[in-house]
This record gives structure tokens, C-alpha cells and sequence, in this order.
């Protein structure tokens, strides 16, 4: 079975085109600006990658081109898209309606529509690829919706209840959601797997531009770092992270500012790049650093501390600790931050290999240090074989 | 040495007389309504309570007729004002600039001021008590002023800085300044002395209708839960504690509040009292829980929840436990918020008799369980205290 993957934004799609048997990546690739002057199609396969502009009014014309891509020319993988079993698509935001992947239906699409209020960027932006996808391939091929949400539907209430009042909750659907959840579940699987065990107490670390730590008990979140919306948490490339709730409406009355106009601050202008005025890619951050900046210093070592922290309230969450799982961008690839993270967490069982640490993997790679009882483990994730995975369960499910 | 503690509201004046041989309150009261019709003080010594309206128009009236109640009449406790040796003064706010406590000068009262915008209703307030104090007793008499933030001043930069633009930092201050420093450094001296060692990682729960939680490591705060204002931290009586800050800019589009409007909904509906919708004392909020009142369950709930997650959190931030204190009013009495925080915290080394905890106390209580490697303890905490002996200390080193 092929599934092709894709995660639409307002103005992209990025797609994958994975051969289920082997789970191998047949083709890759990206349009962008789709809507706007001056959109392209990137696309990788069979070795090579080739760009081309091509005018995308909308979702829809970037679908066929995709299909032309896969299709015919050098880029080709397959010879015609009937051999395309089934679509799987990201969508952010699942709110309390879905709790798992779905098969996607036309009252499926519209509750998509009207969760949106919640990420209206995101969500309307999936509809859109969810439409186009059905108007190119066609009502026999099945799509799938996985959310980035779902995984973290099983929090129990007192974790994903704020303290604000409760007709918040009731009338504006107000609480931790969470964000991540497939890559949060795809590494917490494959640290179990990796591990043979389903019965651990974890906490998964999925560190990029925007990071994420989840509570992960025998397969279950209990609890993410990421809320409402992904604000919160640890601090991000241009996302502050968690915050004292004034400091929003002290510098509301400073700056002049109010509602979106604030909410783009905190989410486009802080973070590692708002502290070290330098970058918000933590490789810039601590190039800078270690060239001597103490603003870039400052903000290395605030990610490390508030995610050490999290690791703490974690286990406490949990009763304890048995694994920690690095991903994503920063959590893969930095292990500076791992071994800052890990520092001085003897109490709890932590130890890293400073030598294990220092290697690479583009699977999974255990740096526990000799006698750590708690496994430390590097996975690198994948939400679009999460994806692809679910998408593939379900149609066979449904046959 | 008698000392006179003053803690001055905006229209409050609470006070204590309290004689530093054998660290005794000779007399305590309160006036109220100051500014406002319908003005009264209470007062209460020799065993009895007197209350009498009087109008105060401002601090300096309130003070005079403190003077009177302690001089004269069934409530007097000293022959002449005279009698008594420096006024300490309960301070909110010492932003950066103050370290420790201080003798009042006038560059002091101008520097409270300044600062003021940090907490505008608060730091006035104290000026206005400061200058009527320095009018009623003369300039002989020595004023100390003792702060709520110098506790936490010792800090680490990575813990005090949030994910904001820095300057953010340098222009307006903005940076955790956490609260009742008072209390934990109380409460963390008589831990230390109680287990005859100073040198040990701490976390001292303040919890009563404010709440805050410090990590404390060989008597120095090295972490609080309490930001740039208190409004931070766990759920408090009808304040939010941490929330996403998009749930702020997410509100106050749905309410079409802003600024302080908006910290006002967060500071004086939310908490305790906005989730359960009976009231912010937890004793309310605890029968109406086993009433079977829900949300009165799930604010219970959420409380001890963010407590442990703070525990854990500040273990890792300190790398390791050594003792845990609760204190403030629902630390000192509330008993089944004290067995929620330890259940099941075993992987910390921290366990508490059942029957010990049952018990009351009003010094200091040892409730931990048979083997438990962390100190679990009640102390009374007792600010004034700490407020008179700062006070002494700091005349009698200037003698």
C-alpha cells in the first residue's frame, strides 16, 4: 500500500509519498506560496530534487501538480495515482471531539471547520487540503485525518484544566490541548518498542523551533507542557514559553498593545531569539555563545534549566521516572543541551555517556550513562510514518 | 527592644508590638477603612479585644490611635510611646535595588516609590506608612523596612529571566520577582535549625489564599514560583497561577477585555473560586468537595496536582531533596492537601505518617513517614517575627 502524506498550511504542502511495505519514502516534496505571486513546487526522488515555479491559486492546483511530479519525468515514483491507496493529513487542532485518527467524512471536515476558532490558521488550512484532495484523487480514495492533538486526549482533568474561571472551559472550550501529540507518540512508541517494555513512566522531550514535553505513563500522556495553543512551555526559537499570566497584560498597558497584536509578540518576538537578539535557531544561538554573547548564554541556559525542570514536575506527575526521550531538531541533534539538561539529575536515576552523547543516529541511540536507571534515549522522530501508519490501520480496518 | 511591626495597606494598618526578650507579642490589631467612612481599629492585648470606630483620614491618624490603644486604657502594654525602639515595616515590593532589609532613610522612601509601578497599590502604600510612621514617633525612632522579594533576589539569571524580548528586561523590569519572602525565609532558617543543618536542598510550600513554593538550597532561594507579580505559581483562593499567556490574549478577545481589566479577571475571579463557584477558601471549597460537588473536587485536585509538579520541578532544579516544608494556612491546617502532595512521591525519598500528619502544631511539626529520606515538616511561619527581628538586628548593628 502507498499513502501519501500530507500537511497543509495556509500557503504549503509538504508531502511524502511512503510505500507501506518496507515503510519507505518513495518521493518528497513542497509547494509553497500557494495563493501568493511567485509559488514553486520542490520535489525529491529517486536521488535527485527538482524546482520548478508554477502559479498556485489554490490548494487544489498544487495537489495536481504534485500528482504530475509523481507521476511523469525524472521525478516520477509511480506510474499513475490509482497506485495511491489512501491520503493521510495532519491537522493541528482536535479539540475534545476527536480523541483518535479518523477516516474522513464530510461531517468530519465540518467539525474541522468548527474547531477552528481554537487554530484558525492551521485548521482552515487543512479543510482546504482536505477539499482539494478529495476534488484531485477522487471520492474512492480515502483520507485520513491524524491530529496533532489526540495523543494527549487521555490527560486526567486536573492536568488540563486552567485556573481561570470555569465557564472559560464551558463556553469558549478553554484548556490544555497540547500540540506534538503524533511525534510525542511516535518516539514513546518506539522507545517502548526499543526498550521491550509498555509499562514505563516517560518523559519525551520534542525539542525544534517549537519544543514540547510530554508525561507519557504505559503508552498514556498524562500531561504536555504545550496548552491552549503551542505558547506554552519550555522557551522556543521566537515563542516565550511559559510566563508569569501579568506579564501579558503588564506590558499590554507598557506597549500599547492588545489581543492579536500581543499574542503575535509573544509568539513571533521572544523566545531564544527575543533573549539573545541574535537567531532563533539554537545552532546561531550558541555559535553566539560560545563566541562570548551573555544574552545567547543566557538563553541556552534558561532552554536547558526550564526543561530540566519539566523533567522533575514530570516524574512527579508520574510517581517517577524510568525513561527520557530527546527528539525533534534540537533534542536529535544538540547534545549540549541534552547533557545541560541531565546535569546533576543523579537523584532521580539520570546519567548520560558523555562519549555516547557525542554520536549521531537517524534511528534511535541510547546514551545512559553505565549503571543510569533511568534509560536515556535519543529517538528521531516521525509524524509523517505516524501518520502514513495510522492512515494505513484504518482504511485496512474499514475493508 | 520593643519592635513594632506595621504591615500598611492602601487603606489597612496591621501591627504588632512585640518585645525581642523571649520574642513576645505584647499587643496586635488592625485599622481598616482608612480614607473611608465607617473607619475602625481593633485591638487586642492583656487577653481582651477592643474595637472602636474612629475616623482616620489618612495613616497618620491610624498610627496616633495605635499609640493610644498601647498606652492607655485596658489595652495599654507600654507607659509611653517611648518605650518603644524602631519600627519594622512590611514591604511588597524591593525590586533589584534592594538586597536586603534596610534602615529607612529618605533616599529609601523615594527608591520604594520609584519602584512602585511594580506593584503601584502595594509599595504607596507602604511609603504612606512610612511617612506617618516618621511623624507619630519622631525622627529618633528607627524605621526597617523588609521586603517580600529579597528573599528571592539570590536567584539564578536562567531562573529569574522570562522568554520575553530582553528588553523587556532593561526597559521595564520585567522579570520574576516572586513573593512572601518573608514567610520562606522564615520558614526555611527554622527547618535548617530544627534539623540542625544548613546545608540542605529545600522546597518550602507557602500555601493559603496566596500561594507560592521556593526552592531553597543551603538558605538561599534559588527558585519561586511567584513571577513578576503574584499572580504566578499553583491555583490560588481567586487568583489563576500558570496559565498558557495565550489564554490571556485568547480571553480578552472572547470578553473584549484588556489590560487591567483583564488582570483583574485573572487576580479576582479565577482560582480556587472560578473553578469551583463556591469560594476561594479552601476550607469551603473542601466540604463542598465532599459534598460531591465536582468542581470543588477538580480545585482540590488541581491544587495538590501543581504543588507536586512544583516539588518535582524545583528537586531537579536543586538536583536532589533533602526536606519539605508546608506552611501558610492551608499548609499549616489542611492536612489532606499535604497527604496529595507526598502520595506516591516515594521515588523522591519522601513519605508522611498518616497519623503524625493528623496532628496540629503551632512551631514546628515532623509528619514524615517512617524512613522517609526527605524531611517532610509543618512549620507556623511567622512573618512579623521575622519582620521584628531584621529590625533589631539591623538597629543594634548600627549602634
Amino acid at each position: 500500500m502507498k499513502v501519501l502524506v500530507i500537511n497543509c498550511g495556509s500557503s504549503s504542502l509538504k508531502y511524502q509519498l511512503i510505500d507501506m511495505e518496507g515503510e519507505r519514502v518513495l518521493c518528497k516534496g513542497l509547494c509553497e506560496r500557494i495563493g501568493i505571486e511567485g509559488s514553486k513546487i520542490t520535489h525529491k526522488a529517486n536521488g535527485g530534487e527538482w524546482e520548478q515555479e508554477v502559479p498556485f491559486p489554490t490548494h487544489t492546483e498544487a495537489f495536481m501538480k504534485v500528482v504530475e511530479m509523481m507521476t511523469s519525468g525524472e521525478g516520477a515514483v509511480v506510474k499513475d495515482k490509482s497506485e495511491i491507496s489512501a491520503i493521510g493529513h495532519r491537522v493541528v487542532q482536535g479539540a475534545e471531539f476527536f480523541t483518535k485518527s479518523e477516516i474522513v467524512t464530510d461531517a468530519i471536515i465540518d467539525k474541522i471547520e468548527e474547531i477552528a476558532p481554537l487554530a484558525p490558521v492551521h485548521n482552515m488550512a487543512h479543510v482546504q487540503g482536505l477539499r482539494s484532495a478529495k476534488a484531485v484523487f477522487g471520492e474512492k480514495v480515502p483520507n485520513v485525518v491524524v491530529f496533532d492533538t489526540t495523543f494527549h486526549q487521555t490527560m486526567p482533568k486536573k492536568a488540563y484544566m486552567y485556573g481561570v474561571p470555569y465557564e472559560m472551559y464551558e463556553k469558549y472550550s478553554i484548556r490544555r490541548y497540547g500540540a506534538h501529540g503524533t511525534s510525542h507518540r511516535y518516539v514513546s512508541m518506539a522507545a517502548a518498542q526499543y526498550l521491550n517494555d509498555s509499562d514505563l513512566k516517560m518523559v519525551t522531550c520534542h525539542l525544534g523551533n517549537g519544543s514540547s514535553i510530554s508525561a507519557v505513563n504505559a503508552g498514556k500522556c498524562v500531561d504536555t507542557s504545550m496548552g491552549l495553543t503551542p505558547l506554552a512551555g519550555v522557551l522556543m526559537g521566537t515563542r516565550c514559553g511559559d510566563i508569569d499570566p501579568s506579564v501579558v497584560t503588564y506590558m499590554e498597558q507598557k506597549l500599547g498593545f492588545h489581543g492579536q497584536e500581543m499574542a503575535d509578540y509573544l509568539n513571533k518576538k521572544s523566545g531564544l531569539l527575543g533573549i539573545s537578539g541574535v537567531s532563533s535557531d539554537m545552532r546561531d544561538v550558541t555559535s553566539a555563545a560560545d563566541a562570548g554573547n551573555e544574552r545567547a548564554k543566557l538563553a541556552t541556559e534558561m532552554l536547558a534549566y526550564q526543561i530540566k525542570k519539566y523533567v522533575g514536575s514530570y516524574a512527579a506527575a508520574m510517581g517517577g521516572l524510568d525513561c527520557l526521550v530527546f527528539t525533534g531538531g534540537i533534542g536529535e541533534n544538540d547534545n549540549r543541551v541534552r547533557a545541560s539538561v541531565c546535569e546533576n539529575m543523579g537523584f532521580l536515576g539520570i546519567s548520560v555517556d558523555p562519549a555516547k552523547n557525542q554520536q549521531r543516529t537517524s534511528d534511535i541511540l541510547d546514551i545512559s550513562g553505565k549503571g543510569s536507571r533511568v534509560k536515556v534515549l535519543v529517538v528521531c522522530t516521525n509524524e509523517e510514518l505516524m501518520i502514513a501508519r495510522d492512515t494505513k490501520a484504518l482504511v485496512e480496518a474499514r475493508r
